[in-house]
């Protein structure tokens, strides 16, 4: 078929998907093709803009290094990494409950680009934040699953930056910091400290920052610790608490807040904490329950 | 605007474009998020398969080197660079007219990786293969306006790969080859001999090669000579004529094919050609008449 108009350019385009051995990536393909096409003639797209968009798309692969995935930095800031959580967490649960839709797990966030695997597996109640920037902040909550049931054992994967913003692997040389491993007591229930995590803004020295600017985007995402909570027969989430009032709470640059994650941090003076610890600097604290979803 | 499903969040990406300062660029970018959100949720895309989209495109801008555009060839073998192609055709045409269809200028393509600007200017009758393997082909036609009017001294500018579909540029430390700029006599007239282009696969050994390969589609274009043809007071128009029968001319990997564009290429016996030279081994002619829309 020889397209003579647009169209036919676009139904040339997917018929020539049909000889495609693997029929998810055709599905893929055809949508995807079939979305370029309607973007492409909805906006009139001119050469040079193409052009333009060419040289943002090669400048964006060149900034990708193995300490950089700048493509990623892409998809978090168009709210297209969001959406693919959004629709793993709903299709999880529409399998597990035959449901549409899920009231009661924990909601998941992006993963970022800062996970580190490997963190020390500490007790309870340990400081994750030795010789880490920030104010204390004691942390507990228990992890039930859906239904109420607390799950002794589960496993806490905690990171965050400092109490400026700072992710240890941002430093050259650093080792781990504000990262640990923790495990639910038999009850459930998690406590650990660290610090009060602070905003800050997503790498904008390539591309991508030219983009946000070009929107008129802050690059900031509000302070957030993250947590990926796993349990034997269930679902594992990877989520984020989100500090309260935190600077750019209704205006994450990657869109990764989600009502049910923010958590109001209480401050507290100096004196004994939960934990029975003597603490002689103000401190905060921060309460989450996670719900996990049976796995099936 | 904090959003808590899917719908929301491409309300939220939406609304963040408020501040743009370009109303173009904002435009340009509202559009690719929603088409971006929907061909995600559109075929509920796995974040294993998110994952693999971000290494592919991160491979393709790893591809692109001074010699070699991977996100041209990527767009190109999608069919979108085709569609800028012609929207851009049909935009300056509906300009000019003021009618919505273009039926009389020669059609364009796309202009491909090979254009070498500042071949030689070479006079009528000239023969650019000089060196280049291939079957000898008398290339002729006229350069007239929308109205039939010739236009003395248009500027023909030609390039085209070898008999077995290698470009010059292709070939490590090549001057210029199968190239020229010829400019057509005072009855519009032009004449040039060069060989009978073959087809020839676009590079393959890269990311969009490994794609082709999943889409089970062939790499070939079809053999064509480039031309961008353009005379005082006109539009350029940057087009190719196609080898008629040529293989793949009904499946160019990168759909530059329009039925407008395929020219018949008649075999003959050696002996006198029509510009009065004696061939002494079998040649082809091809026929074909350029039309410039005025501009205005």
């Amino acid at each position: 078929m020889t397209p003579s108009n647009e169209n036919e350019l676009t139904q040339a385009v997917l018929q020539r998907l049909e000889g495609a051995g693997d029929p998810r990536f055709a599905e893929i393909m055809r949508s995807l093709v079939t979305h370029l096409h309607a973007f492409i003639r909805e906006v009139d797209l001119k050469p040079d803009e193409w052009m333009q968009g060419i040289e943002f798309l090669t400048a964006v692969g060149k900034a990708c290094t193995g300490q950089r995935q700048e493509f990623i930095l892409l998809s978090d800031t168009l709210g297209a990494s969001m959406m693919v959580v959004m629709l793993d967490q709903l299709r999880a649960t529409a399998h597990a409950k035959g449901s549409q839709r899920m009231t009661e797990a924990t909601e998941a966030t992006v993963q970022g680009p800062y996970y580190w695997e490997g963190a020390p597996e500490l007790p309870l109640g340990a400081n994750l934040s030795e010789g880490v920037k920030g104010e204390p902040t004691f942390y507990s909550g228990r992890v039930t699953d859906t239904h109420g049931q607390p799950l002794a054992g589960a496993l806490l994967d905690i990171w965050s930056g400092d109490g400026e913003g700072v992710y240890d692997m941002q430093v050259e040389g650093s080792g781990m910091a504000a990262r640990a491993r923790i495990r639910t007591d038999d009850q459930g229930r998690y406590w650990f400290w660290s610090i009060r995590p602070s905003f800050y803004p997503v790498p904008v020295d390539g591309p991508v920052g030219r983009m946000l600017d070009g929107m008129g985007r802050h690059p900031n995402r509000p302070g957030h610790i993250h947590m990926m909570v796993s349990a034997p027969g269930h679902a594992r989430v990877t989520t984020h608490l989100f500090v309260a009032n935190s600077p750019y709470i209704e205006s994450d640059a990657v869109f990764g807040v989600r009502p049910s994650l923010i958590v109001d941090f209480e401050q507290h003076a100096a004196g004994q904490a939960p934990d029975g610890t003597a603490q002689a600097a103000p401190w905060w604290s921060a309460h989450y329950d996670f719900r996990l979803e049976p796995q099936h």
